[in-house]
């Protein structure tokens, strides 16, 4: 394994600077996983969420890949790290330490510097996520978390989230387009004018044509479908649940979406969701129902966040086994010719 | 085979009346397949239409089903006769006479006599299918063939329909409680506000817990699922292809219900939609297509109707091997006991 170098990018704010021996030593065979955050300096528990890495790996290390995780503040970055890093078998911890995150490193996770932002940081990444809170489950969230919980008033929550919108919309918004992934969140439409925020909407938006990401998909690929799986074999309690599946247009690309409106009481709602969505990229049976009864106390581990968040944690260790796979392939092949 | 006695039920009207001899004859192992026409006194091209039969077969004949297929004029019932004929490997002709519409003998379909109005008649049906033409509908196909073909004058086919409603609600419409299966024939959803019955909805509603029948479905049974197939794989030309399922209670019944709206232009199309119901009791992959296109020139061959009459043939069919083989295990069982 080759050694790693870790560039400590605290100060970075929105300025995009690749350090130069990051960029020579990158390569399509030296491909790690960088974890860029797009956190700014906020209020945040974590004591190391002000802390930035970019992390480069010296040639020969083919067994790493090049992740980008975009999100705006409290959007679920690190949920999604730490459901990403018990799919490749950690310990699903917060990561104390970038390196460490992942034990040997597999994935290295650009959280930092708006991976997406900058054309010459997209041309590192294997695959690309971005998070999307809608502004209304956005605003419930805060709301719950800074009123309920630290007393925050109305209106200063309500001026934390104007003072974000600049820097939101100008660096990190932006990088929707280039995600190959996007996990969205909304409010429910199975209950009427909801604005409580607990029950979501949660669309799983996946890029079409991406190499080695074949995209999650419903009963039968490439139509339109939706599906209330809450019926004669399986019932729901009050508001249901509700699936979406089909071709569109995201921001000028052509994706696949999954959607799932509603959340699991119980655990055989969610084995029969996951036994009738393919491409899963799972290793067995119930894979993704056992990753989420695994961390039912992670935050959406009951809806379409907890799912996709899984999901895409299953296609990365996909696109990761491909991508190591064919780095293998090619010195065999050329001892063959 | 057991000689087969025709009693001509040409001058019944509403009464329903079994002749003594054929009630006592019929018993669980005498059942054939009889034809009630719900046709009444009318306007009809072909000479055979004031004719009605009752059928009835001598003991040890346990090669025939009986049946009960009940529409309004002018609904689809000889197409669908024809349809299943062919399912059967008949010519698919009209019948000339009752007792040679299939030979040998497997189905007798009673088509006279309100055969699900009467409970002593329903007794004696294996099964039962109601062809529901929605007022819009049929009017727009009387406006066709009365108005456009024959030079009748919009007001008198007006009234026609108007002199016919007091029977139809007295004797024809209540049968549909009672009927297994009910092909409803609705304008279509796909373009707003469409009245010319050219495109159509199709719903084919299937009662639950009928013994031998198993009903139709898409992709997963007992949930409620709508399914555009034209898209990535599949394109259809405008107003598209739309496909319904789910569980419904239809007149006190819990049934389930598969629904298309729109029409085939191709084959691909229908091959494609075929794929992807289940149960269709096929006995080879693409026999509803090749039945389908076998008989294109039938009217709705390109939509609903075609397509949920010949799974309806496939689902008799299917009834009727099945009842068969239950009273050939029977005297083997005693046999063997």
């Amino acid at each position: 394994m080759a050694a790693c170098t870790v560039y400590s990018t605290q100060s970075l704010r929105t300025n995009i600077s690749i350090p130069t021996s990051s960029k020579t030593n990158v390569g399509f065979h030296q491909k790690q996983v960088l974890f860029f955050t797009t956190n700014k300096s906020h209020n945040n528990r974590r004591t190391n969420s002000n802390k930035r890495y970019l992390i480069t790996c010296g040639a020969g290390d083919s067994q790493t890949i090049v992740i980008g995780l975009a999100a705006d503040s409290g959007c679920g970055k690190s949920t999604f790290m730490r459901r990403l890093t018990s799919v490749f078998g950690g310990a699903a911890e917060p990561p104390k330490d970038a390196p460490e995150l992942i034990k040997p490193p597999k994935i290295l996770v650009i959280e930092g510097l708006h991976p997406m932002y900058d054309s010459r940081v997209r041309e590192l990444l294997d695959f690309s996520i971005y998070l999307d809170i809608s502004n209304e489950v956005k605003f419930a969230w805060k709301i719950q978390r800074d009123m309920a919980e630290r007393g925050h008033s109305l209106e200063s929550i309500k001026a934390s989230i104007e003072a974000r919108k600049p820097d939101f919309e100008a660096y990190i918004d932006p990088q929707k387009q280039f995600a190959d992934a996007v996990i969205e969140v909304l409010p429910t439409q199975l209950i009427p004018d909801d604005n409580e925020g607990k029950i979501l909407r949660v669309r799983l938006i996946q890029k079409e044509g991406v190499k080695y990401f074949s995209p999650v998909y419903l009963f039968d690929e490439g139509s339109t479908i939706s599906w209330i799986p809450c019926g004669r074999k399986l019932t729901c309690s009050y508001p249901g649940i509700k699936f979406f599946y089909g071709p569109e247009t995201y921001k000028g690309n052509e994706v696949s979406v999954v959607e799932m409106d509603g959340q699991f009481d119980r655990l055989d709602e969610l084995i029969y969701v996951e036994s009738h969505l393919s491409n899963l990229s799972s290793k067995f049976y119930g894979e993704v129902t056992q990753q989420m009864l695994k961390h039912a106390d992670f935050p959406g581990s009951n809806n379409g966040t907890g799912l996709f968040q899984t999901i895409v944690g299953l296609k990365i260790r996909d696109l990761f086994e491909q991508i190591v796979a064919s780095r293998a392939e090619t010195p065999v092949g050329a001892a063959k010719a």
